[in-house]
């Protein structure tokens, strides 16, 4: 698509198709504004749905319980009475003035989106597992159905009978063993140090289960090799820093190394940016670029806690800073949504 | 009870069990700390479940709509596994320090509840309706099944087939009289303006209703007095600035003058207080006095929104920044929810 194609008009994009994000287009919504949102993932709902779909959250207020993807579903539908367009499997590109004051930003499609705000949701980047350092390893992920090398579990019971290798040392590693150890076939949790750096919770049913021989611990050891055709993997071999090695005959590896975050272009936007953390005003949810805005693990200021919660509220400061800057000169008469219940979009 | 009775002790005194302080509760349990809960009402819920318990509300995260009644009942709920000792009508009083450093909070019966930490979470204060100077007024407050004169409605269905006269020019007249149109036999809506103060849409709704006859607009009119035994009314009479009046011969008066709002003895307690909020930290929701932080609609600071949703956030910072006043010297492992769970009490 040519960059000169004209471009899409709204109010706010929102950079970031998590809850967060989701919920902005609520609360722009409800102040007047209507959203496009740009996401880097071919679905609505960030890492919820993308890491942890059917991981219970027990903090969201007024749900006891409730399963990430769950959460993820409520808030779009929040939000679907404000017609957002969703731009998914977009990532951000540039951003740059309009003649008339107001943002452009770019996907990588070539596609344009003005707008007097912009509000950056992208939690902590567009992100990718670390994948382990090991030659050809990128090609056990292809299969559309089950590859034998995965990063995440989507569907626990995908994983009945099968023996599995999860590799890692963290919290990822230590609960999906635990939960994965009621389904799968045989489970060996492969980490290279003795101690595990996780919940002790986590560690203690871990331990309980390799004591009843449900989880075989390979312990220090770290993966080394895949054996398969390039496709299917028939084992996993490890080593120790001795060199010993192990075959480790398995179905799958679920290697849990943590996430590579990035900012990625936004980190050319001339907005504060520290560590992948951009700086805003506590107060707004304002960078330091007047109409742009950070809300949800992204942001940064003091007393900053990453619960999906505080990027809740942060949406709602953001669409009620934004409301001056969208519709200039128009007084916000602060009303509480039990009297006016949803507004109607002009 | 003698003001030497030994005290009740606890982690953190939660002042308010509206859905804000109630959620307190749950964060202040998520990090291992227990509340007990003072409140004026006789029942947990504050605003919500007392003033508009049927009253639809639209923008709590993952709720696309949710009665509040139904929201403080999930709140609730959700705070239940930390075991709050509640103490319901009850008022606070006093505050002051005991010899280790931790507060004491004296309510009107006498008991004192010691804790490190306290959090006002009061929303408007102990609240209740303004009443219309009207000489005997209180009288036909008092029965118990349905009285005369009553400020909010609590069950719409009980005003089926009622003659109803509203009185004010606000948000609750305006709206309550468009929704108890809809079951009441004849609403009179008595106003001393002629412009309401209210959102655009109920206006507008009103206006509908009172053109087809279905509401009866009194306006520029003031409530005079009441006619009646001195238990149940047989007319509401009213006055225009010319002294004109007119009567109207109805089974309920339903005056919404808003709330007067009132600290109370929170007033004396040091903290900084600008017009009844309290200013804190946004940061922590910490106030000036160490250990005693404010949350929700009570709470002031640059950008503070009246949400409820802000003073869930709120509680969510209060309790991790109380965490080192209650545990003094224990570092606070941050942890998602999804990890751990809800953990077990000490």
């Amino acid at each position: 698509m040519a960059a000169s194609s004209s471009p899409h008009r709204t109010d706010a994009v929102i950079v970031g198709a998590g809850p967060v994000g989701l919920f902005a287009v609520f609360e722009f919504g409800m102040l007047g504004m209507r959203c496009h949102v740009v996401d880097s993932l071919d679905e609505a709902g960030g890492q919820c749905a993308a890491l942890y779909p059917e991981k219970p959250i027990y903090d969201i207020p007024g749900y006891p319980v409730i399963a990430a993807k769950d959460l993820v579903s409520r808030v779009k539908e929040q939000a679907a009475p404000f017609q957002p367009v969703y731009h998914l499997g977009r990532h951000v590109e540039s951003l740059s003035g309009s003649s008339d004051g107001a943002w452009i930003v770019e996907s990588d499609d070539g596609a344009r989106i003005e707008a007097r705000a912009v509000v950056i949701a992208a939690g902590v980047g567009a992100f990718g597992p670390n994948r382990p350092p090991i030659a050809g390893i990128a090609d056990y992920e292809r299969d559309p159905v089950f590859p034998d090398v995965q990063y995440a579990v989507k569907r626990r019971d995908d994983f009945r009978g099968k023996r599995v290798v999860i590799a890692g040392g963290g919290d990822s590693a230590v609960d999906w063993a635990v939960s994965l150890a009621e389904v799968a076939a045989h489970i060996f949790v492969v980490h290279r140090g003795a101690k595990f750096r996780a919940a002790p919770a986590g560690i203690a049913a871990l331990e309980r289960l390799a004591g009843e021989g449900k989880v075989e611990l390979v312990i220090p050891f770290q993966l080394d090799r895949l054996d398969g055709d390039g496709r299917h993997i028939n084992a996993v071999i490890v080593r120790d820093l001795d060199g010993n090695e192990r075959r480790l005959a398995v179905d799958v590896l679920l290697p849990f190394f943590g996430l590579a975050q990035s900012l990625g272009p936004i980190s050319g936007w001339g907005l504060n940016v520290d560590r992948n953390l951009i700086a805003v005003d506590p107060a707004t949810c304002a960078t330091n670029r007047p109409g742009i805005y950070a809300i949800g693990d992204i942001a940064s200021y003091a007393g900053k806690l990453k619960l999906i919660l505080s990027g809740f509220a942060e949406a709602a400061l953001a669409a009620h800073a934004a409301y001056g800057i969208v519709f200039p000169g128009q007084a916000l008469h602060f009303e509480y949504s039990t009297i006016k219940g949803i507004p109607t979009l002009r």
